[in-house]
C-alpha cells in the first residue's frame, strides 16, 4: 500500500486540481501537486477573476455618464490602464497566496515544476528530471486559447492570456470570435474607451444561447458603439507600416487596428504530459477521454476540468473534483452531474441563463409555451440610456416545468444563479406564479408573466 | 341587476385600486374609480418608485470613488438636487399617464375627486357633491405617514412624503424610525452628502428582520458615517434662532440640524370615508377589518391595499385586487396567499430577505441548520471598500426545507426576488447543494455552503 510516494499525484494547479490536492490531503492522503506556471489556474490568474475585475472597471465610463441624468455634474475623467493592471495584478498575488496556503494548510506537498507521466504510476518533475510514483494520479491540466496557426500572422495577434497583461491599452483592438470570452472582451475595451471591433464567422454572436439574448445583445452592443462583423474571418494579418497591424478578411474588408485579440476557442493543455506512454486515451481534439466518474482509460488515472472538455468552467472542475474525492477516496461512486448548469456572460448588458434555449427546447417538447417581456430598466429612465432588459421563461407545456430561463441586463448572472436552484429542483411555472414580486427590481418581471407571449408547436411558433 | 349606477366604485388610484378597476372594467363591468389626488398611489407617487430613483442618485457619489481603484481618475462632481427632483418629477409623471391610460383603455371611469361613502351602495364624491351607486365597492385608499402628532413640535418636521420635495437638500437631517422607511432615506440622504443621523427607540434597527442584516446593515451605515442612536426618541422640537431646528431626547442629548424627518409608521386612511354610516368596521388601528377574500363587514364592500393593514407592500395590494377581480367577478373564490412573500430594503448595502428570520425559525422548529457567508464583494478588492456581504440559509433540519433567505449587499433585492420562487415551491438545501455555482458572481455563496455554520436546538444555538 505505501509502495508509492504518495497517494494522489494532481498535474495542474487550477481549481479542479488545487480542490482535489486539497480535500484528498484533508482525509490524510499522502498528496503532491505539480503546477508549473501559477497556482490558480485559468480562473484565477487569466480568467474568470481578472475578467470581471476589468468588467467592473470598464463600467465606470457608463456611471459617469448616467449620473448626469440623476443630477449630478462630473469633472472630466481619464482611465489609466497600467494602474487597473497593477491593482489586478496585487490582487491576483493575493488570491494565489490564498491557493497555496490552502494547500499548504490540507498538508499537499506544492512541487513548482512542470510534470509529465512516464508510466501510469510514475510521474517525472521537468525541474529536477527526478521521477515520483504515485497510486492515483489526477490530471487538471487545463486549457488554452487555440492560436489559430493556420492563420497567416497569427503570431502578430495577442490572445485572452496577454489581454491582460498589455503594455498599453490600444487605441483600436479587433477581436476575433463569438463565443463569450470574444464578447465580454470586446465590451471590456469599448468600456475603457477602445474603438472595438468583433468578427465572427457565424451568423450571429454567441452560437448555442437562446436568440433573444444573441440578438438582444449584438443589439445592445452596436448601440454602444462597438462595430461587429459576422459572417467573416481573417485571411491574413501582416503588420503595418505604421506600427499597427492589418486584418484582411475573407470578404475583402481591410481593417488597420493597434491590437489583434483571437478569441477561437481553448484546447487542452495535454501536449508533452507523456499521456500515450501511460496509456492515456485523448480524442480528436487532444481531451482526455474520460468516463462518467472521470476516469481515463488507465485505471488509476483521473482527469478533470477543461482538460477533458465536457464543460469549461470553474464550478464544474471543482465539483468535478469533489466528486473524484467521494469516489475514489471515500468509496462512494459519484458522478459529476452536468445537468442544468446556469452560467453567465459577463457582457455590458450582462446574460444570465440556465437550461434551454427556446430553439434547443423546441427541438425536445412537443409544446412549449414562451414567456418574454422586454423593457427599459428603471435606472435608465433617468439616465436616458437607451437599453432594453430581455427575460424569458421557456415552460414545456404539458408538465408546466420550466425548462429554460434566460436575462439580458443588469446582474443577469446574479440571478441566473438563483433561478438556476429553482430549475434543478424542477420547479413549475406555477410556482413563479405564486411567488409575489419584489418591486421595484428587474426579476420581477419573470413572476409576473402570467400569459405566454407565444406558443411553439412541434418546433413551429403559433 | 342595473339598478345602481355601476357595477363596481373603487376609491381609491393607488396599484391595489387601479388593478381591480382596470380588470374589472376589461371584463365588461361598468366601473368607476375615484381619486381626490394623483393615480399611482404611494408607490408611483411617493414611495417605491420615487424612493428607487433617489437610491440610484445617492449611489454615484460611491461610483465615483470607487472607481479610483480601478484606475479612473474623475475629475471634481458637484450634485444639482433640483435637477434630481426635476427627473423624478417627469417620470413620475409619466408613469401616472400610464396609469391614467391603462384605465382609460380598459373603460373604466376616472373620477378625480374625493370619494366618500354614504351607505352600503351610494357614494357621494366631494368634488361635484354628487351621488352615484354601486353594487361592489372596493376601498383602497391606502395609508399615510404618522404624524406623531404626541411629539411637541411634530408639525416642523417633513415626513417621506415631503421629502420628495425638498425645495432644497438639507446640510444635515435627523431621521425618527428604525424601519426601512428610515433606513432607505439615512442611506438616501447620505449618499447625497446630507449629514445624516437616525434615532430610533429600539435596540437595533429594522425590527423583525434576521439580527444579522440588521447589524451588517447598522455597522456598513456607520462606516459610511451615518449616526445612529438607539433606545432613544425625540422629546421635544423646536426651531433654532439661526433657521434650522433643534432636537430634545428623551436621553438627554440636543441635537441642531436643518431637518427633521419623522418616519414611526403609516397609517390607514380611513378618516373621513364614511365607514361607519355604511357599516364598515374599522379595527384600533383604523384599518378596515377584512376576512380572507378581503371582504369588509359589509358584504359588498371590499377593502384591500395598505388601508387594511395586511402587508403594506405594492405588489401585495395588486395580488388582492387580482384575487378580489377572481373572487367577486369570475366567480372563484381565491384568498389572497401572504405566505413567503419576499422584499427588499433599499438600503446600501441592499437587504434582500424571503421567510423565516433566524430568531422566528427557532420558535418554530425544533432544530435549524444555520448556513452563512460573510465576506468582501469582489468589487470592492480594487475599489478598497470595506464593506461585508451576508449571505444566510435557515434550515429546518427535519425536513431539509429552507425555511429563510437572507441577503445583505449588492443586488439583494434581485437575488430574493427569486430564492422567492425556491421557497415558495418548497425546496431543499439539497437542491441548492446540488446546483452549479455561476463563478463569480456574489450570489454563488448560496449554493456552495455546504456545513452549517452553526445549529440552534430548542431554541438554543449549539
Amino acid at each position: 500500500m505505501t509502495a508509492y510516494d504518495y497517494d494522489l499525484f494532481v498535474i495542474g494547479g487550477g481549481s479542479g486540481g488545487v480542490r482535489a490536492a486539497r480535500v484528498s490531503a484533508g482525509l490524510g492522503k499522502r498528496v503532491a501537486i505539480a503546477e508549473e506556471y501559477r497556482f490558480g489556474g485559468t480562473c484565477v490568474i487569466r480568467g474568470c477573476v481578472p475578467k470581471k475585475l476589468f468588467v467592473y472597471a470598464s463600467q465606470y465610463a457608463e456611471h459617469f455618464e448616467d449620473a448626469a441624468g440623476y443630477g449630478w455634474q462630473v469633472g472630466t475623467s481619464t482611465f489609466d490602464w497600467k494602474k487597473l493592471i497593477a491593482a489586478k495584478d496585487k490582487e491576483i498575488a493575493r488570491l494565489e497566496g490564498l491557493y497555496r496556503l490552502g494547500l499548504e494548510n490540507s498538508g499537499a506537498e506544492i512541487l513548482e515544476t512542470r510534470a509529465e507521466l512516464v508510466d501510469a504510476h510514475t510521474i517525472r518533475l521537468a525541474k529536477s528530471g527526478k521521477t515520483v510514483t504515485a497510486d492515483k494520479i489526477v490530471i487538471a491540466t487545463g486549457g488554452t486559447p487555440n492560436p489559430h496557426a493556420a492563420l497567416p500572422g497569427h503570431e502578430l495577434c495577442i490572445s485572452s492570456n496577454e489581454a491582460f497583461h498589455l503594455e498599453e491599452l490600444p487605441r483600436s483592438i479587433l477581436i476575433a470570435g463569438g463565443g463569450y470570452i470574444a464578447v465580454e472582451f470586446a465590451n471590456i475595451f469599448h468600456g475603457l474607451g477602445v474603438d472595438t471591433t468583433l468578427i465572427y464567422r457565424g451568423q450571429e454572436i454567441l452560437s448555442r444561447f437562446d436568440h433573444d439574448m444573441r440578438q438582444g445583445l449584438h443589439k445592445a452592443m452596436v448601440a454602444k458603439g462597438i462595430r461587429i462583423i459576422l459572417t467573416d474571418v481573417f485571411s491574413e494579418i501582416t503588420k503595418s507600416a505604421a506600427g499597427g497591424l492589418v486584418a484582411k478578411t475573407m470578404c475583402g474588408e481591410t481593417i488597420a487596428v493597434d491590437t489583434i485579440m483571437l478569441a477561437l476557442g481553448r484546447d487542452p493543455n495535454t501536449k508533452g504530459l507523456g499521456l500515450e506512454q501511460a496509456g492515456v486515451e485523448i480524442n480528436e481534439r487532444g481531451a482526455i477521454v474520460v468516463d462518467r466518474y472521470s476516469q481515463t482509460s488507465v485505471d488509476n488515472i483521473y482527469a478533470l476540468g477543461d482538460v477533458t472538455d465536457r464543460v469549461q468552467l470553474t464550478p464544474v472542475a471543482i465539483h468535478e473534483a469533489m466528486c473524484f474525492v467521494e469516489t475514489v477516496f471515500k468509496n462512494n461512486p459519484v458522478a459529476p452531474d452536468h445537468d442544468l448548469i446556469a452560467t453567465a456572460v459577463f457582457s455590458q448588458p450582462e446574460i444570465g441563463t440556465v437550461g434551454l434555449s427556446e430553439e434547443e427546447a423546441a427541438k425536445r417538447y412537443p409544446e412549449l409555451e414562451i414567456y418574454r417581456a422586454e423593457f427599459r430598466p428603471m435606472k435608465a429612465t433617468l439616465s436616458g440610456r437607451t437599453e432594453r432588459t430581455i427575460m424569458k421563461l421557456v415552460v414545456d407545456a404539458a408538465s408546466r416545468r420550466v425548462v429554460g430561463a434566460h436575462i439580458l441586463g443588469h446582474d443577469a448572472g446574479e440571478m441566473a444563479q438563483l433561478i438556476g436552484v429553482s430549475l434543478k429542483a424542477g420547479v413549475t411555472k406555477d410556482d413563479f406564479d405564486r411567488t409575489m414580486a419584489v418591486h421595484p427590481t428587474a426579476s420581477e418581471e419573470l413572476v409576473t408573466m402570467y400569459n405566454p407571449s407565444y406558443r411553439i408547436r412541434n418546433g413551429e411558433r403559433v
